[in-house]
């Protein structure tokens, strides 16, 4: 049993650590809310409450929120998708939102809904965990993470997707250690 | 010699940026300050001010304030062990904070004391440093640490600490490029 | 085209994020976030505007905004460099800004105007891409960074620079693992 007040508090962690806010919108930021509660009891994640989630923890990942799409959302448009974090402007009246494109590849979410072939659900599903997972760096902080893909923001210095590398020089660098 | 305000100011920089308070009671607040200065100045860390510290680095590095136990305590219960830090609620006075349970676990405490045995006292200090810590990362979001055990929640996504896993596949995947 | 607005909301989470502030001078601010503007479009990344940059990426990363300098500047001073981002303190008016001691080494100064002999330049730049990038990891709280030197502050706990080591037992423990 989640209670609502703690997804509630963690939201506002998140935002608050971030720079950023919660939707002043009383009755839609409790919808959305509700909505993450149902999902994690659901699927043991709070998935997106505005996306359909497939229950595969891989296929969703991307859609766990934070989202992956929250940041570069947040900072091109003022809102994320579902419109639950807003920037400062947003939040104090000053910009309207307008409707978020999804910015999810459009695989990714055949995939949620079961519809795209075997093959692709393979490669998004099963093979993530072993092989394609990397580990990339920002190249203006330092900043590592293991993922397939970079964050499209860095968390760390807001440094842009396209910073982020390959870090493929440490196997050498290290295996000369062991030698 | 440590500066008071230096101490403070960076508790204040560490709040904020994770989204929550330093804790509104100015006598409170005062006292644990100056406890975080009389324990770096004798220890050279800020160990934490309501906790013995062993004095080895090893030993106290989990009640190295912000401790590793912080997070969850503030999510859960609104206040860290100390009431040092605390979340909006407790902090607008909308929640009381009761006693906050020890989650520090009963053989590391035994250990900052110096009651162990001897095997034990060698396995949480001496060893760690070589071989026990791992590369862990967040399967959310891909925030990577070196640690023995997860942070019970990650400072980027504020997913929970199942949601970390080792990283065992990268020796291997890197290991193809050498050759 | 970079819009100035961008450059300002991102400077204003990255303010928030890290528990400090943009500073309260509306004139100051204007002119440093047109400064930033203007490095982005010219180099593709947003150099200080209080600094000389070289175009060449490597040389410049430790001067891309959030620079390297700015947490310990602020943590020391109240305020950065250029005094864009300021400490709480600063921006209440209750302590004034001086000015703030260059903190960034001779040689990447010089390297910036591009008066260093070949070899230092071939050190600073080429060679880094390479070799001398290495996994660091905080031994507070295990945030891990692929950089030469680690970051003067811990972005994820405020640890100082000296809790940082280099993670060299790495390949020897997964090299085991593919035996």
């Amino acid at each position: 049993m989640i209670r609502l007040e703690d997804v509630k508090s963690r939201a506002e962690r998140d935002a608050k650590s971030r720079g950023i806010n919660l939707t002043p919108d009383e009755n839609l930021l409790q919808s959305l809310l509700e909505g993450l509660k149902t999902n994690e009891e659901r699927y043991g994640y709070p998935s997106c409450p505005c996306r359909m989630a497939s229950g595969d923890f891989e296929t969703d990942r991307d859609i766990i929120c934070p989202c992956d799409y929250r940041d570069p959302d947040v900072a091109e448009y003022g809102a994320c998708y579902c419109s639950l974090y807003v920037d400062d402007e947003v939040h104090e009246g000053k910009k309207d939102v307008h409707a978020i494109p999804e910015r999810r590849p459009y695989e990714k979410q055949m995939a949620s809904l079961g519809l795209e072939g075997q093959e692709v659900k393979e490669k998004i599903s099963g093979e993530l965990e072993e092989s394609t997972r990397r580990l990339l760096y920002c190249r203006q902080c330092g900043y590592v993470v293991f993922r397939e893909e970079p964050p499209y923001v860095c968390p760390i210095c807001q440094a842009k997707r396209e910073m982020f590398e390959e870090i493929v020089a440490l196997s050498e660098h290290y295996s000369r250690k062991i030698e």
